[in-house]
């Protein structure tokens, strides 16, 4: 799974491919050292996932595997907000309350 | 998703893949400030997107996810046109009606 | 759809995945100009195209929804020749009888 | 299937996919010479690896092809620990005790 | 289907996903001239390829799509050892005995 910061959210009213209800967040790719990258994409979101946070994204037929996404035409989903990464004991990323 | 602007349209007579009767759409990607890159791809049209529209591209299996592209031979469908992309409260695109 | 042109052929005797039957041609990807870039790979032909043509490749598994490429290992199928891609009413290329 | 070195874990506490219970690894990416490179990833865990492991990454739908990531939300599985890698009698890499 | 040099194997004892039996080599992808270049990835053995040949190589869940590979957690099988590529009558690349 790719490692995203969100940044925003998209609206679209004109759609196709049972997305209705599901939010659509703009995710930046982290690059290596957990900092955003240029790369951008829309994501669907199955986790209440908010701006700053940082997430995984499922790409894929995978991204339909979630309870939310079964018939959605969706090739990003948003799979789960990190809480932290870890070299060692070491952290490289926690999350904190005001993010 | 990939977010892409339309910049034309794709005439193809000899074709297999039952992609009759769909349009094919010429979209550049965006970049994370909303402009248009040099990456550009063939799409399969399921929502009437017109020139100058933003748009949402699934790629892989949910390509096919639509009621229009179910068996189609489509690796890149347009699924949705943006209206808009916000941040917080601040918007990074918002269409208009002359685009 | 990635766009390409076409450029050779491959021949391959031992190989795997119902392919038997299969023209398989060497195909370079268009750049936004609609000139050959340095990106090439090996697809499956489903309509008979030939050297010099502009062509588009369907991948993923969606490279398999085309009624000779069923069960058959192939992650980039050619799906179409293009006729002509145009930007409103200018053309940014059109197929001619000597290519 | 990519080949990459694991260099730490994620913890997600909120998140969908039926993932519960499969740990998260992060994994940077190889290059030809077998280095770490700066491309990174989250990929769940089937093998049981562990820190310093140069390990094969499966994506695509293949990722769910594990006993253990059938209906998971995977887009990257860890499918192996690499032994060793090996050119003629030549070794490039070879797993030892301490790593 | 991409193209690549193999360059040698890959030894892994604790895995999973069904790939007991069979080969896993390491493939350098080429570039437009047919030479190696640093892109290199693990790929499994279907039609039994030595070290110097120039291999297709099928990604996605087409990776699958083999005798040998039904229910087997790969992303990248090799599914031809190529014997020649060309344009018009010009060879480009043609397999001989010494490789």
């Amino acid at each position: 799974m790719k490692l995203g910061r969100v940044i925003g959210k998209v609206v679209s009213t004109r759609k196709a491919g049972n997305t209705d209800g599901l939010g659509i967040l703009i995710v930046k790719h982290l690059d290596e050292e957990m900092n955003v990258t240029k790369k951008t994409e829309a994501c669907i979101d199955t986790v209440s996932a908010g701006e700053g946070d940082i997430v995984m994204i499922c790409s894929s037929s995978s991204a339909r595997l979630t309870a939310r996404t079964k018939n959605v035409a969706t090739d990003s989903t948003i799979v789960g907000i990190v809480d932290s990464i870890s070299t060692g004991k070491e952290y490289r990323y926690k999350k904190t309350n005001n993010k």
